[in-house]
């Protein structure tokens, strides 16, 4: 029932990610008033036939406080779609909806997987190398150090489940900073540099990164706090939006340019799109015990369908033993330093 | 002697710099080696007629710590560009030479002015409305709610010097953060938001803004922490380069498209150049006793002159009273309510 069209664009996604995953043995369990959504699957008979409709009357609005949420959500169709993780009924969820809500419903009712604090938000970044995957981008206002690894382990887990081209490749992994000298930045940054390098967790860490780093595809996973990366991935969106914006302009200054403009619409149509960060739909919770994908509320059914994408093969992945691994020696290395601290006092 | 190519940028772009200043009397103290730069004024007889040599051997090297240049710098041409404003020999410095060392040596000759911390960076980032001014983009990492509102203020007086198209209007001002509503971001930039709303400062403040808006130009000024300012300031520049490297694809893609980008690639050329907010050179050091204006160290002549020009505009304006004028206003309001404090116990 989510996102600015309801089960319009979220039926139809389905139907398109069904389309893009063939031989998976995929099913689709859907949320929400039976009605709406079975008109929808009427004209859409191989959607139909993996299918199941499980119906609620009550609804989540896009603007409702996560807090009210918690407390009157029970039994909406964001509920239940996070609490079929729960019963086993589905191995992921998919939502067009309230992104506060469906943080705090899915922590409520999945859990933190070991010892992480709070679920993070990545965001696939398209660059000139493909994609790079950017985390937190506004779960986690003010980050420490220790968040800020969980965010590379997490990160890094969720690059080779989702983007990697060749699975025996471990991503590279990059920490945001505003110079690459060991002495710059937050203390934080500066900490969690120290503890990737010298953790034995099974990275490939690259150390610090800088702004434009990001678009450049420097690196697979850039790694930042919350309010940075919430800027920066904002900040690209402005710039997509500016540069459809001036090309516009541009190209009709003068007669030569705008024939040349008709020309190569097409090509100008795809760069456009290729540009906006905001526009690889699927931005998954990371660090919860099950897969939760939020769709971007205005996406439309190609862009509800990658994210549906995004869920199933995070879902078949091996991503989180690969957290729960690189968070155990983790776990064993502060063990090991704090044994070493009490034994030296 | 300053920046990737040294004084045959940098008289070439004083040359510039003139022939757009008509009726402007100005002139200039070239420092440096002085058989160099009286090779370069030899076929400029315009520039010749108002420029004066001030000899000196010593150079800062690009790479140079800002605390050896400090301690070995005294008599370089950085140095002594700074303090002939102190002497009352220019209005003002232009350099494209190290950023550090030159902000650590004004910060030492030309001091801060009234209560001020330490400088600001500002970046002229070209936007959807013309030019947007944000700040800090990367002298000050950690800020205090009492900076920003400072950088607010300077960033203002700035605009209204510099880029203020109708000088009876003021600039409008906005906070960056993740969201506009109040409970949002850093504690430092809601105690900022408070500040700015609450104090009588004679700003045109319109709350908080987010990363599209930067480009979008939503607002004047955009103030926001050194380290998230150069973050976002970077990411906009790999945008930019991403953008020339995919439009460069994409029309090559096809016959037609190929065409097309022939036809219009006086137009893309100048868009390329319009949308990187590293283009609009000269980032003025804000905050000290005097106008210092940093030259992007790969400039060319053109872009050299823009930084001139900024420093002229700078220095014959209003704005260093403007911003002591706020600051005032800032200090009488902490003495109320200081006092209001104390009668209350």
């Amino acid at each position: 029932m989510g996102g600015d069209h309801g089960p319009s664009v979220v039926v139809a996604g389905c139907a398109l990610a069904l389309d893009l995953l063939p031989g998976r043995n995929i099913g689709f369990l859907l949320h929400g008033d039976r009605a709406l959504i079975e008109a929808e699957l009427a004209n859409l008979p191989a959607l139909r036939a993996c299918a199941e409709v499980a119906h609620t009357d009550l609804v989540i609005s896009g603007d409702e406080k996560a807090a009210v949420a918690l407390r009157r959500g029970k039994g909406s169709s964001l509920w239940n779609a996070v609490e079929a993780i729960r019963k086993g009924e589905a191995q992921g969820a998919v939502s067009g909806g309230n992104t506060g809500a469906l943080m705090a419903i899915s922590k409520l009712i999945l859990r933190m997987a070991g010892g992480l604090d709070r679920p993070a938000i990545v965001a696939s970044w398209p660059t000139l190398r493909g994609v790079t995957a950017v985390l937190d981008v506004g779960a986690n206002i003010d980050c420490d150090a220790d968040q800020l690894v969980e965010f590379a382990i997490m990160g890094a887990a969720f690059y080779s489940a989702v983007h990697a081209r060749n699975p025996a490749v471990r991503p590279t992994v990059g920490l945001l900073n505003v110079g690459s000298e060991e002495m710059k930045g937050h203390q934080e940054v500066r900490d969690a540099n120290q503890v990737l390098r010298d953790a034995k967790l099974d990275l490939d860490y690259r150390g610090f990164v800088e702004g434009n780093d990001i678009a450049m595809g420097s690196v697979d996973v850039i790694v930042t706090d919350g309010f940075t990366g919430n800027v920066a991935l904002k900040t690209g969106e402005g710039m997509a939006r500016f540069f459809a914006a001036t090309i516009r302009e541009y190209l009709v200054s003068s007669l030569l340019s705008k024939i040349g403009a008709l020309l190569a619409s097409g090509a100008l149509n795809k760069m456009r799109a290729r540009l906006d960060p905001s526009s690889v739909n699927g931005g998954p919770l990371l660090g919860l015990n099950g897969t939760v994908v939020k769709s971007h509320g205005g996406a439309d059914a190609r862009g509800f369908a990658n994210a549906v994408l995004v869920a199933a093969n995070l879902a078949a992945s091996d991503y989180a033993a690969e957290i729960a691994r690189n968070l155990q020696r983790l776990a064993d290395l502060k063990l090991k330093s704090d044994a070493e601290a009490s034994a030296e006092t």
